[in-house]
């Protein structure tokens, strides 16, 4: 910057401002908290400042201007968060705001589960006075997440200018502090949609004293932020011709569509794939069995565990890869009974079991019973697929590009799950897997904010199916119970 | 509003916006605090809410946007505050935005006087360590005027959304906690010329939570937001052909132009009318003589007092009269210096006097260095009047209009003030008194945001006009120390 001079007369702020639209910058404003500090700073610095710039702060819920400001002065505030809060798990992102590395990713079991596994408990409960409690471990629980990851990454939290939020339209409205009352009952009503853009203080977050928090719109109660940033990641938006997204969580959810149109659908699968199958599912962290191979030779079983640790139990990719190899081995039959066939049998509970891992008298079983939960959920996420496909007269066929996110998409082996009949028998070069779809899509939008109107236009765009009433969903759930289908060409029509 | 239905599942705070928008408000955003009272807000309602609505906050330090943001529910909240930051008295207005109408006008005294009744002390002993202290006595001067406004209107301070405020350069860097030390000093740079839009909480101004306050912009280190409003009331910058501003307070300010250009001057012109001339001067209040007449027939002086109460001083204006009055009956000759003629003549302190008003040994009078200190000021402001309209090649026959603001435009007698010589001898139709021309344009921007646009348009039009080194000043201020002038024809040049 130019020194002011007689010849030139530019206000501090002016001077500022008109020095960073030069740079290319439009609409920034300076807030007054920045101008309080800024005469003694320019002098200080020669005119030759280190300035960081935010987005604005913009009149949420609507589509209203996001200005750029000042936030910051002799700083180098290049940090931000990305946080995908889902109902089970809080994942985070440190990005480096200047190379768009990412630093450092951790996640948080959502302390919200002391109020009830499933969202519908908690939002029960805080229609009975426990919100306030409901809402503060979350916000809790989120600042425990940043002070790992800072610590983790060796900056203060202090150091971090933005954050990006991805949620299902419960926990973003409990992370905002809006009643999440009227959002499971008809007509399902959100406070908000959004985009909403807040101050992290605000929202009690110790971050710096000017940090702004995005939070992603929702597409309505059953469509949240975190389908808008897995679709946004998954580029269906930009796509010519219909592609699929499916997202396994605590929820399927699917999305389908292209620049045009998209239509999204979620239903309950069961917990197949989060552990809550088998006595021994577990989340794939350190200790879970995440892959597993039976030897066609020698009948013996190999597995991969997750940290090279002792195994204490089998994550959802495990338990895909040992019900394929088991069915591949005849030890289970279509139905998924134990044929008798094979060793590693024994008996739990009076119950037939097959022996996963055994080191000196410690087992790590599974049930027949456990075998048939998990194919109850693989065929109800099936079904729900092939329903939801065939719903706006599309087939698999017409599929180009599978995105798997989530809990599939993390790592499992797309082969095995289509032997099982759990994804349809598309050709393998279609699947691509994004494993946290909800956290990439904030972290896109986190490094290229023209990105924005992207996620504006996904959002506007969705249309929500309701697939629970559609009549063939039971039909083709009965067929889905077996291994891969009672009809195998339905995996592929 | 229609309420939602499963036919409409429009979110809450969209709901709101789009309601707003059919209205005819753009651009109107819902902030975080508002969206968490809404939901409840809008059932209790049956989705029929009061809303209030005010400026967004934009992002200072330049042109940027200024949406408009839902800012309480429920709550009829249609008070709006303007004040005038003056360096001697901090004057404001309440407004009914609904009506229009101006409920309560009030003024205080400006208690920065405790540190220097002139700016330039202020800013010394700011620079020496005061500054916090200084900014602190004029919030708290602030906050009392408020109080004192709420009172007698019988309305709470939190019923106030909205703050006007205009104020001359240091005392606008003051209010926003900016420094000052930069602003009379070569090459004199303000933190900001603005306008500047914060929250009234920022500034600590107890209203209502949400309240936003706006403050003119300057237009340099000596050209302040009060100018700027007072310009905006003239009128002149929709003026066809150049008209004439002038705003005496404890300086003379002068703004001359049209839509095309305006020129502003400003100088110290001494304290001719703010009661600092002469022993028993006074400021416009109760107890001042206001007018005085000196019967031509018996030589009888009469008076006129500010509430009717006994006379403790004289004001302004009354000096004006009185000056003229005794002009015009002989008592004193062109040069200000008593002739001997006339009654009502005694001796204060070795040095002749004239008797303004006796009551028992009570006397009020007027020495003749008193009347030679009146002079000096009176041709201090005419000679600059005079040569700031000749340095642009225009004379006073040239100009059709001539605003008279300030203690001047406060009730003086135009036709007295032109015989002395103050004010320019042109024909009377074409002055215009507006008082306080700062709160005036303050509220007429209060009533039409429309204006914003006005005020930025003025502010960034004005050019400012160094007078202090222009040859012409010293020859015509020599002539203008007698009554009306050496040369009457410069009066109307």
């Amino acid at each position: 910057m130019e020194p002011p001079s007689p010849a030139d007369k530019t206000a501090d702020a002016e001077r500022l401002r008109n020095a960073l639209v030069s740079d290319g910058l439009t609409d920034v404003g300076v807030p007054l908290e920045v101008m309080q500090r800024l005469p003694a700073y320019l002098r200080m610095c020669n005119f030759s400042p280190l300035v960081s710039v935010v987005i604005g702060g913009l009149p949420s819920g609507g589509g209203a201007a996001t200005p750029l400001k000042v936030f910051d002065l002799g700083r180098d505030v290049v940090y931000g968060l990305v946080v995908d809060i889902g109902s089970t798990n809080i994942e985070g992102s440190l990005m480096d705001l200047l190379s768009g590395a990412m630093i450092e990713r951790s996640s948080i079991g959502n302390p919200q589960a002391a109020f009830g596994a499933d969202v519908l408990t908690r939002v029960q409960r805080s229609m009975l006075g426990d919100y306030a409690a409901i809402r503060e471990v979350l916000v809790d629980g989120l600042i425990a997440l940043i002070g790992r990851i800072c610590t983790r990454a060796r900056i203060a939290p202090e150091e971090i200018a933005v954050v990006v939020v991805a949620g299902n339209t419960i926990m973003s409205h409990f992370l905002m502090g809006l009643t999440v009352e009227n959002i499971p009952v008809s007509p399902y009503i959100p406070a908000v949609n959004g985009p909403v853009l807040g101050r992290a203080r605000e929202l009690q977050l110790p971050l710096h004293e000017n940090a702004m928090v995005y939070i992603f719109p929702n597409a309505g109660s059953y469509v949240g932020g975190d389908i808008v940033s897995g679709i946004l990641s998954s580029g269906m938006h930009r796509e010519d011709e219909p592609v699929l997204f499916i997202d396994v969580g605590t929820n399927v959810e699917v999305a389908l569509g292209c620049r045009d149109w998209i239509m999204v659908g979620a239903g309950a699968a069961g917990p197949a794939l989060e552990g809550g199958v088998a006595g021994i599912g577990r989340t794939a962290e350190p200790g879970a069995i995440s892959r597993v191979a039976i030897d066609p030779a020698d009948g013996r079983l190999r597995v991969e565990v997750i940290g090279n640790v002792e195994p204490t139990g089998i994550c959802g990719s495990g338990l895909i890869d040992l019900i394929a190899e088991l069915f591949k081995a005849g030890i289970i039959d279509r139905s998924g009974k134990f044929t008798g066939a094979g060793a590693n049998m024994t008996e739990v509970d009076g119950e037939q079991a097959f022996i996963v891992y055994r080191e000196g008298d410690r087992l790590l079983t599974l049930k027949e019973t456990e075998i048939r939960n998990f194919l109850l959920s693989k065929a109800a996420m099936f079904s729900f697929l092939y329903v939801f496909v065939r719903s706006v007269g599309l087939s698999f066929r017409d599929i180009r590009k599978l995105s798997v996110a989530g809990a599939l998409g993390c790592g499992i082996d797309i082969d095995n799950a289509i032997a099982i009949g759990m994804l349809p028998d598309m050709p393998r070069e279609r699947f691509v897997p994004l494993g946290n779809s909800s956290l990439a899509g904030a972290e896109m939008l986190m490094l290229d904010s023209g990105l924005l109107r992207d996620v504006d236009g996904i959002a506007s765009m969705i249309t929500y199916r309701e697939m629970n009433e559609d009549p063939d969903l039971m039909n083709v759930l009965q067929g889905a119970l077996f291994i891969p289908h009672t009809d195998p060409e339905v995996l592929k029509a």
